[in-house]
């Protein structure tokens, strides 16, 4: 799909500032892309469309993970994580995408996982340190992006935990998941 | 078993430091059974035991984990986790302790896990708070143990997943687990 009409199509979907967002998630994974040598145009693609179902209405979300067999631990953690499998899902049968490397990477651009693919990790990591975000640590994460793509993953995962451990709000155990597989590889290599 | 008994046999099996501990929490585990209204008699008994397999071997405890068809995910994870449902086999087998839930609170008081027993929690926390531990955040810990059992637990388990992120080491799922489970309790409150 054109980059014009992904555009088009996600941007009736999001405020204007989740859009803005968006497009420097598209930014930031077309540099990470680049670097990190994956597909461009997947990267793009999947940036694009990653946060497609983040304004729906809770109700459908929980319908749509429940009528598709979806993970059904998603429903006992907050529905923030919902909109990234509920959008791969949507992105595929409302927008025509059906490339499954780019399914994935919407799916698992808030969760991650243990095992992320390439591309998985640089939406992941672009939605994290994408020019409009200005949160404590996200220059050290830009940092380690320009770096080492699974040290910068890493630490966005262990900072996303500590940041919701210091909220006192539940841990996906997904994300754990991700962040012991890439301590582990770390600690073998 | 009495505690006289008790004593001299893990006694001989730790180092003085480690036993010195070990009487730190015993000492906190019958305080916190008292306060809880558990069983002060198991408490003291599984804190006495809590360490009992401390100083076996790596291999000793490997194979113990693999013959007793325990949780295989332990020897993908630190060691030091490992000497917990160790030692609750042990203290069974050479000790002849024989009550369930005095061996369950020795077999997670290093973990934890989701919907741990009153008994289990008392012997984690005991574990935590005793007085001749000096942590940053143990006299918060010690200030929450007087007022909120699950409120302490909650906290010890979110600053162990903290603090172990902050040394890039992994965390085993169960810890997440408990966390989980008891941020979902309060939230349901």
């Amino acid at each position: 799909m054109e980059r014009e009409k992904a555009l088009e199509l996600v941007k009736a979907q999001l405020t204007e500032r989740r859009y803005i967002h968006t497009l420097g998630v598209a930014e930031s994974a077309v540099r990470l892309a680049k670097k990190y040598h994956a597909d461009q145009k997947k990267a793009e693609l999947a940036a694009i469309f990653h946060d497609y179902a983040k304004f729906r209405p809770k109700e459908e979300m929980k319908q749509i993970i429940l009528d598709q067999k979806m993970d059904e631990r998603l429903l006992s953690f907050h529905h923030e994580l919902w909109h990234a499998p509920v959008g791969a899902y949507l992105v595929e049968k409302e927008a025509g995408v059906t490339d499954w490397e780019v399914l994935d990477a919407i799916k698992y651009h808030t969760s991650g996982r243990a095992g992320m693919a390439l591309l998985e990790k640089i939406v992941y990591l672009a939605d994290y340190i994408e020019p409009g975000r200005n949160f404590p640590g996200v220059e050290e994460a830009r940092r380690l992006a320009a770096k080492d793509l699974d040290e910068a993953v890493l630490y966005a995962a262990g900072h996303t935990i500590t940041f919701l451990i210091g909220r006192n709000q539940p841990v996906f155990p997904d994300t754990i998941a991700l962040y012991n597989d890439l301590v582990m590889k770390k600690e073998g290599e």
